[in-house]
């Protein structure tokens, strides 16, 4: 079979000239792949002519889907979802839910991404609430993270919930049989925490994932555990913290290689060095955030993301696809469901 | 007034041979002050002639205050405030009780030196719970960062609280007359959020203090907020994120810079600007913890802090003893006390 994804090219701070572009690429890079390009028509004419002089683009393989509106990215989710039937966002999630894509890939509005998601996709039988899912860098690889601020409040059925989807959606990424899970806490200690994260904690000792305890903020980072698993609000802090420091960090760094001329040698010497570093840690690379829980497949790509990055999440859209993340999840909670109905 | 500090010297991971010779350099540091090490007499006395060798410490200004007990770091707060009376962490909260010592440093058992801190000096009127306070570094200064763990649950009252006692802290620390202050959130604008930090904000718009709105994990680092204000759990694993790239990006420099001849090379010249940088990102440089809220200044170093740190968490104890801290949020509170019964 193969893979149609659904591209809201309209999405994202860059809109269709880093969103075509980046579907150009993906073609390249994937033989089998399809997309459509759901956005005002001629300017997406525009950017593909403009893909022209470098090799051009398959044209066989592209389907442009013309969506007269565009969902802004201060547009509250309820706005969006009552009075832009027709913008691209929309659009490309109803291609999903027609069976014409596979996945639907968007860098516009999380909040209203969300929302359309959940009304036209529904959530699988089972989940209360999709969470958003992404891949950090780790020490030895990465770390996936849920949820990353699709719900701001969460009880301890919902954080058992993401436990599962994070632990299905690491095992087909990764190809691992038994991903480590935690819960992040403020402590590893088992007294440690609010009640939240302590009922959380005793269903998933119980429960069908490789449940690894409580681990803290920094073991993100680490390399000891394949799912973190927080609330929305706890994830998101942490998410923005995270950026936060290591764009300080790179701001000092450049301060200091100028500071002098013996700095700017050796910044001149260091730079494959930093060039290298900045590969390893660059958000763009684990651009493509999974929306985990629904029946369909929907990436969320920041806002701001270049060509690469687009691709990136592109990438996640396709292997979701092959993987068939969303069934795998459906068996795995089907499975838990029946053995809570015999409890 | 000479300002008297007591030192729990049992806290932390090394114990006297930190604490003590950090005690020795801070008497050398600042001649008014005095210090009383609270901890094994047999243990300080030897520490103590082991820094006779330079230049030696001006034993006039040092009191050992012996101890028979130690609060261990994994003890349950409960426990050590039950059957630690005679630990080197109660004592020296004792002696700010009794006016013998204006602050209490200790790198022992956070939770426990809270509770104790509690149980001994109480809140201060109108204070529900006592919060942690740190600065951290940002591209232009410092962030106070308040709560860092001590309360895992808060309500908006909580968050209220806590916004007043960093402003006070804020201001006192950095002699400036309206530090910003920020709620932090999953978003700034102003419908993002849980219900708690939203009824915060609320509170904090027709408060007294100089509240600039949502603040995203970011901007702890960005330099456009002074006082972030979060709940513990939140502020708990944002401080433990932070940390955990840091150490990663460090990690990946390394590894980095021993990837071949050119690459060594690029290290050795790139020394001086990477001991530059490390420096101002140092956890160390802003080791000392506020336990605000209390009557009375207690100081909580980094259990794993050098002599360096150590000496810092030591200055911060001294800077609010000068500043009178403690007396200053009493006096911010009794106002909005007294404005609350006459609304």
């Amino acid at each position: 079979m193969s893979s149609q994804i659904a591209i809201d090219v309209m999405g994202g701070d860059h809109g269709p000239e880093v969103t075509v572009r980046a579907a150009a690429r993906f073609l390249s890079r994937h033989a089998s792949a399809s997309v459509l390009l759901v956005g005002d028509q001629a300017t997406i004419e525009r950017e593909l002519a403009a893909q022209g002089g470098q090799g051009g683009v398959d044209l066989d393989r592209v389907e442009i889907v013309h969506a007269e509106q565009v969902v802004t990215m201060d547009e509250s989710p309820a706005i969006a979802l009552r009075t832009k039937k027709r913008s691209s966002m929309r659009l490309a999630i109803d291609l999903v839910k027609a069976g014409r894509a596979q996945a639907a890939v968007s860098a516009g509005n999380t909040g209203a991404l969300m929302a359309t998601a959940k009304f036209v996709l529904k959530t699988l039988p089972g989940i209360e609430r999709p969470a958003i899912c992404t891949a950090l860098p780790n020490e030895s690889g990465h770390t996936h993270v849920l949820d990353l601020g699709a719900n701001v409040d969460c009880d301890a059925e919902h954080l058992f919930q993401f436990a599962v989807m994070g632990s299905v959606l690491a095992e087909a990424f990764d190809e691992t049989a038994s991903p480590r899970v935690g819960l992040l806490n403020v402590g590893a200690e088992a007294i440690k925490g609010n009640d939240t994260v302590k009922s959380a904690a005793e269903r998933l000792q119980a429960g069908p994932v490789n449940y690894i305890g409580f681990v803290e903020g920094d073991d993100i980072y680490k390399g000891g555990v394949d799912v973190v698993v927080c609330d929305g609000f706890v994830g998101n802090v942490a998410l923005k913290s995270s950026e936060g420091v290591a764009k300080m960090i790179s701001h000092f760094l450049r301060q200091e290689f100028k500071r002098g001329v013996l700095s700017r040698i050796a910044a001149l010497m260091a730079m494959p060095v930093l060039n290298r570093l900045k590969k390893r840690v660059d958000p763009g690379r684990y651009n493509g955030a999974s929306l985990l829980g629904l029946q369909g497949i929907v990436i969320k790509s920041h806002g701001g993301a270049n060509v690469d990055a687009f691709g990136n999440a592109l990438d996640v859209a396709l292997r979701e696809i092959e993987k068939d993340v969303p069934r795998r999840i459906d068996q795995r909670l089907e499975t838990l469901l029946q053995e809570r109905a015999d409890a």
